[in-house]
Parts: structure tokens; C-alpha cells; sequence
């Protein structure tokens, strides 16, 4: 087996620490007890080689041996192959652990990211669009509240579609959306309370804090 | 191996015809040569019975013997996992189709989804928040662009990764927002020449031209 390496944006601002896509891969490995390391790209210039890991200038990717994969979803996949703490080796309950990872992505987060492009733009006042989109997000946190209301984890035990769906969820509760739905917001405590994500987290914050130190000194005389 | 069945709407108006999810699972299914059956569900009326094969109400899914599975792309997923026509079996060329495939739905289609709701709705003035979904989408096809300019198909020959990003595309295209993008409007146009997409379109139509004549029969005295 190669080694695992994440890579991340080397430095972010001030307030998607805690949000960058890379928590849900140290997240998953964390779970997993897989051992890996964490590399920076630089975030203000997305040059050739950050491209051809991941040709839309995002992150995060991974690199595992000579395979490097882009999006988390598809990340997520490939470390629910190496551990079954990621992903039900029962045929059944694999195939629902995987309908709720892409329900989690585009079912969810393809309402929830747009409503929440609008809410950090302020631009949330009486107009069709903002309320086709509110509507959007409103419709499947409506269908997704009995779901979690009756289940503990998606599908059986906790598996990568609970990490994608609780990290999904995470930002429409930090921009109070999940207001309303008790249910989601109870399945978004007991999965942030998973020592594994607690550890992601920390790494995380971690980083990019080490990342402040560093340009710190590099502008000391 | 069970019977496939694909389940969808049993009637929609006409402007979505032709783009109704089933196309995603009628289009793999043709290309893999896989015998299936369509059903249709009411579209007015999403009981319960509905909500328990896709919890948000919406189509399709597809049944496989005991296993029922919702979102189009973990039902592509499980057809590729029948046959290479769909999914590379070299490990590293799997990797790239799956990447794609989530690249598609999660960089490409969260982008165009919001934008064409946006289009539909007429609300494409001068707002912060139209302005940001069309960067968003324009941000994304911009990098999309010199990667379908230089290969034929996403991941080395064709596979469900092509399906998805070919169906996204369609719908922007519909909405004229590929006009700046020839090489995504030539990878379109490949795609849907394919002698399986033909025949899956040819059979979403034809599924609502005999449910317009059902609706009719029933009314007539």
C-alpha cells in the first residue's frame, strides 16, 4: 500500500478554517486509523501541477501510491475500499451507504451550497431566485428530517455518507438553517462529537495556525 | 442476476421531457447492452410507497433483485460495477471514471443546477447572487474546457463519467450557456450521437407520448 498523502491549500483566511474540504478526508482517515500526511498547495496562485491533481483549482486530492484522485466524494470511496469502518462490506448496506453519499452531495449540498453562496452575498431579499432557492434547500431538509428522526447513522453503522451528509449539514447549521429541523440538528451533534472528527478538526485548525506562524516569521527582519 | 427494473415519473409536462433523470440509467443501460424494464410512479401524488424506494420524492431508481437504489450516481455506479463497457477495470483508469463522475455532479452540475433554476425563474438581473451563480458556473466550465479540448472522453474510453457530465452539459446547453465553450459544445455533441444515448432519449419520449395517450383514452366517454 502507498502512502497516503492529502493535499490542502496551504493557507486559507480567517473564516472557512474549520470548513475546507480537506476535513473530510482527515475525517474519513481518521475513522479509518489509516496513517497519512498532509501537504499545502499555495491558495493564491493555482499553478500547472496543483491543476493537474485537480483541474477545477480546488481541494482537496489525495495521492495514494501512483493513483491521485480529486473530490471528496470520490476520495471517500476509494478509502471506504481499504476499511470497512468507512463502508459495509455487506452488499445491501454498501449500496445504501453509497445512495446516501451521493444523496449527501446532490440530493443536499447541491441545495445547501448555492442557498449558501446567496446568504454570504446578503443577498437574500424578496426576489424569485432567492426563494426558488431557499425553497430548494427547504424541500429536501423537509424529506431528510424523518429520515434522521428514525436512524442513528444513513445506512446502518456510521459510514462515509454520514461524514459527507454531517459536513454538508455543518454549514447550513452555521448560517442557521437547520432552525427547524430538530432531527438534523441532533444527527449533526452526535456526528461532531465522533473523537475522529474532533481530531480532524483540531488538524485542521492546527494547520492553517501553523501556516500563520510561519508567514509571521517570514516577514520578521 | 435480478430483473432491472427503472422506476420514473409515469407522466411530466413537456418541458422536461427528454431531460427526466431516467435518461442518465436508460443511457447506461443501453450502453452496457443490459435488459431492463421502465414502471412509472404517479407524479402528481408521491406516496409513500415512493418516498420509501427515494426518500426525496424525486426519480429515478433502479431495482436489482432485492436492491433498491436512488440517485443517479450511485445507480451508475452499481451498473458499472456489471460491466466494463461502463467502468474501467484497471484500477487506475477506475479512479479517473469515478473521480469524473463526482466532478460532474458535485463541480460541474452544483454550479449549472442553481444557474438554470435561476434562468427558468427569469431572475438573472444585475444581483449579487445571480452575479455569483454565474461565475460559479462560468469558473467551472472555464477549467472544463482545455480538459475536453485535449481527450476524446473524460477517463480513456467512454463510461458513466461521460454519461453524467454529457447529461449536466445538456441542460446548460439547452439554456445557451455553452456558447463560450466549443470544446464542451463538441464533446456534447460526440456524446449524444452515441447510438445508446439516441435510443435512451428515443425512450424517455416515447414513455410520455404513450402516457399522453393513456391520459387521453381515460377521458375520452
Amino acid at each position: 500500500m502507498g502512502e497516503l498523502i492529502l493535499t490542502t491549500f496551504d493557507w486559507v483566511p480567517k473564516p472557512p478554517r474549520g470548513f475546507v474540504r480537506d476535513i473530510r478526508v482527515r475525517w474519513a482517515l481518521e475513522e479509518a486509523g489509516l496513517p497519512y500526511r498532509v501537504e499545502g498547495v499555495p491558495f493564491r496562485d493555482r499553478n500547472k501541477g496543483h491543476i493537474s491533481h485537480q483541474p477545477f483549482g480546488q481541494v482537496p486530492w489525495l495521492t495514494d501510491g501512483d493513483i491521485s484522485i480529486f473530490e471528496s466524494g470520490a476520495i471517500l470511496l476509494h478509502l471506504g475500499e481499504k476499511s470497512a469502518a468507512l463502508l459495509p462490506r455487506d452488499p445491501r448496506r454498501r449500496s445504501e451507504a453509497l445512495e446516501w453519499l451521493f444523496a449527501a452531495l446532490n440530493s443536499v449540498e447541491m441545495a445547501s451550497l448555492p442557498w449558501s453562496i446567496f446568504k454570504f452575498s446578503g443577498d437574500t431579499g424578496d426576489t424569485p431566485g432567492w426563494k426558488s432557492l431557499n425553497e430548494f434547500l427547504g424541500g429536501r431538509l423537509k424529506r431528510l428530517e424523518p429520515v434522521l428522526a428514525a436512524r442513528e447513522w444513513l445506512a446502518g453503522d456510521f459510514s462515509i455518507a454520514d461524514i459527507l451528509m454531517a459536513d454538508v449539514l455543518r454549514l447550513v447549521d452555521r448560517l442557521e438553517g437547520l432552525k427547524d429541523y430538530p432531527a438534523c440538528r441532533e444527527y449533526l451533534t452526535r456526528a461532531t462529537a465522533r473523537p475522529a472528527f474532533v481530531k480532524a478538526h483540531e488538524g485542521q485548525m492546527a494547520f492553517y495556525a501553523a501556516a500563520d506562524l510561519a508567514k509571521d516569521a517570514a516577514k520578521a527582519p
